[in-house]
């Protein structure tokens, strides 16, 4: 391998330093990007020609053409486990053969349970990159009313599967178990546990109730799973990017096939967009740019995602798992500590609850974090007044957070509300508000599928172009794997199967004693 | 007012500073607490003779005592809006008679709902306070089966209120109506669609059905609920409090009453040891203490909540809500700018999803956050290897926290996966782990209504307590009040019935009138 520079070590690193410290905040711009569909607008970001200079050398600095054209095309993007990270030809329209044929199998198998009314009942079995993005598409789409009961199962809390099989007709339930390796720990003894309820009732065929969907089918044949329901896909799909795999088989069940193809045709159109559209015009090029700035020149720790839509609460987890499994990473690619700070944490939670839950700290905190606001321009219900007054918010808490609230502001507000000017002087030091706090407001047209497809492409690519910002590989995950392996001699010892180990810290050994001797 | 001294002035600041940087991280000790039954194990965090001399200092310098003393037997802690924080009197035992009075009418509502067999369905609207206690206690103890089925409608978003109403029985449906001031736009928007539905079902008395939980009762009235369906509780009890409050119908109505007396005693049980305990065995200031040691000496940015546990995923914004709109202050009670950073972000996820969702960042992120690991000892399920592998995951991921991986560790397992020097040398650098991250463990016996009230009084304290280590109101909260406030400009331009305003930022203008041609 060519060894990587260290991102302080580029030329154009030392420029957009001094350019951003020279650009201040302003309420005077606009500067909105259209991508497939949806507006991006970055006004509330740090910009300038300066910037924009800047940036577009350091994106040269570090072969941005090349890379992206290795990732759209199947290239090795992940040297520490030698592969491709090849998930946008599970969505081009026109792909490979083998991605085709599956795709013909899935449809098909759709189509037999549809025209059949077969599985009243669905049990999703997964965790992580198997799990999220199916619970972010039903609970996008089917937020209503479903046909099909569904329930997810992930953790290995036995009170996760408990509550996953209450209730359902074990008769008319489909178990669909989604593991790339299909040995993960917690889905294949959820797995197990689904498979003993539904033999303990008597079903004739057990197994053929069973689908698994996985990168290696061998495993799952062996598991017992005809080879009919087994659903594959490759080696080159990281788990965390599955969603556009066969891991959308609970999804196309629950709320139909279309959403898929829909899905798949927006993220195309995202894939087009970060692939053509020059580099000042580029949606994820910009957003990754942002993320870099505010991160690494404004100092800023965390990213706040803000859907401004009931129906996208399980976008949070989905993007946390996206950015940070991708950006959690200390060393670059030749294996030397990275000099700034990479991925930030993500969180957040649909507004208005958010704005009745932490809002108060990204107003008031002595820190704050960057905010993606995301939002409908037209919603699927017919009140009008909830719509607008969604929409308001998303647009007022935002200006909030750009425009701040001044002590003289907020000292005539106290004297109006009939404060003494004394207490009004002092009370009023409470009520400003900084301002200045950067945030990204994305709309989309309405939440239809493209749409949501296009979105979750766009933070895709962002991911991409900020770990080649900052030299490090967002493709693996040595972190989880290692944690897979972490609790297997403890499980032993709980079990007493082998004797305590003495390489445990102290207060690790007195738990693991305490929880053997008192029934774990 | 006394003027309260900036931290930074105090004597006891400086030593504790200088005591931290001489403590090292130690696999060798065990330091835990037992608080109201519950086990809260410190030995991950930086724990020293000095840094104990110099926490009680600053504890003094504070006027620790006295300001406790107010807190829990109703003295002014929130000056700023000049009134106690009392909610600790909802839970005792022995309370005030308007309290006990209150109680007593609660608990017969219930009681007629239930030997009456009524109320099928019941729909609860509030939001923030008074929406995720009540979340987090029917997913505690109502995770598997419920007799009645609850819908939580909480956002402004008009597709909460549709899938709220969803397929529920308006003849058989109870609608609780929850906000101190019975003015949160959110929730009276909410109600009033429920209303409707009611109506227009031909309920023959749906105000009947509509039952409101307030600080302000005339309100209520006003708004047409019967004298008899209101409850109230008082100004002295904080909205992000009042789980403690009538606000636990709903709870009560699905879970049953038991819980809300199990929770109102294990959190006076807490109380009580927050108000005897000496300092260094005492649970909740100890928290209080590492959380500042961790945010401001160690400087790490935030604290991530990961119950072992699946049906504590509503314990995550519950504490959300509770530290950072608590502690999310930037300047001090005399006004003045706070000199060192206050509340962290709070976030997180129950484990063993969150092992596969941002695991990676926490072992191998350049910076990591403080960790609370929290824990039953007990399932309430029957299969010992589910809950086994659970402690065992909580166990080993906290280890790994604590301990790392060195680059040895992992050259020597690239090795013995058969990879080649020169291969294992540049792949080890990924997969080592830096550790000496501080934690902490919270283990209750299980889940009971008990150790689950303990549980979030231990936070309550917790977070009163390093308010007033910062010295900052934790008890107001203007970012919300402010926010409030904010949209009803941009609604009424929405609805076209104001002119434009000139005041917005370009940006704010564009979308605004974007939203108002295009049909909101």
């Amino acid at each position: 391998m060519q060894p990587t520079p260290s991102l302080t070590q580029l030329p154009a690193w030392s420029e957009l330093v001094s350019a951003v410290e020279q650009t201040k905040p302003t309420l005077n711009g606009l500067y909105t990007i259209e991508a497939a569909g949806i507006t991006i607008d970055f006004s509330g970001q740090r910009c300038s020609p300066a910037i924009e200079t800047a940036t577009t050398r350091l994106l040269e600095q570090r072969h941005f053409e090349q890379q992206r054209h290795a990732l759209l095309h199947g290239g090795i993007v992940n040297p520490t486990e030698n592969r491709a990270a090849w998930h946008t030809a599970l969505r081009q329209h026109m792909t490979t053969p083998e991605v085709t044929a599956e795709r013909e199998r899935f449809n098909a198998f759709i189509r037999h349970a549809d025209t059949a009314h077969r599985w009243r009942h669905i049990v999703h079995i997964g965790i992580g990159g198997s799990d999220w993005g199916v619970r972010l598409c039903i609970s996008a789409f089917g937020y209503s009313k479903l046909w099909r009961t569904v329930r997810f199962v992930a953790n290995i809390d036995g009170h996760a599967i408990e509550s996953g099989l209450a209730d359902l007709n074990p008769h008319d339930t489909l178990v669909v178990v989604a593991s790339k390796s299909f040995t993960t720990a917690e889905t294949l003894t959820n797995a197990q546990r689904a498979l003993e309820w539904l033999k303990a009732a008597g079903v004739p065929a057990p197994h053929e109730q069973v689908v698994a969907i996985t990168a290696k089918p061998e495993r799952a044949a062996q598991w017992g799973v005809p080879t009919k329901n087994i659903f594959t896909f490759w080696d080159w799909v990281g788990g965390r990017f599955s969603l556009w795999s066969s891991v959308g088989l609970t999804t196309a069940l629950s709320v139909s096939s279309d959403v898929i193809a829909g899905m798949h045709a927006g993220a195309a159109a995202m894939d087009h967009h970060f692939e053509s559209a020059p580099l000042s015009h580029n949606a994820p090029v910009q957003m990754a740019l942002h993320g870099i700035i505010n991160r690494n020149i404004l100092h800023i720790a965390s990213l706040n995602i803000a859907p401004y839509d009931s129906r996208l609460a399980y976008l949070v987890p989905y993007i946390q798992q996206l950015e940070m499994e991708s950006l959690g990473k200390s060393v670059d690619l030749n294996g030397e500590p990275v000099p700034v700070a990479t991925g930030p944490v993500v969180w957040g939670m649909p507004g208005t609850d958010a704005q009745h839950t932490f809002f108060q700290w990204l107003h008031q905190g002595t820190e704050g974090a960057a905010v993606d606001f995301i939002v409908c321009q037209q919603a699927d219900h017919r009140w009008q007044e909830h719509h607008q007054s969604l929409l308001a918010n998303c647009l007022a808490q935002r200006e909030a957070m750009l425009r701040g609230k001044s002590y003289e502001q907020a000292y005539e507000e106290c004297l109006q509300q009939g404060h003494a000017p004394n207490a009004a002087a002092w009370l009023a030091k409470h009520r400003t508000h900084q301002g200045g706090r950067p945030n990204t407001l994305i709309v989309l047209p309405r939440l239809s599928p493209y749409h949501l497809g296009a979105l979750l492409a766009l933070y895709e690519h962002k991911v991409f172009v900020q770990g080649l910002i900052w030299g490090i590989n967002p493709f693996d995950q040595w972190g989880v794997e290692y944690g897979k392996f972490l609790a297997s001699d403890i499980i032993k010892e709980l079990q007493q199967t082998t004797p305590p180990c003495t390489k445990h810290d102290v207060s690790t050994a007195y738990w693991i004693n305490k929880f053997k001797n008192k029934g774990a």
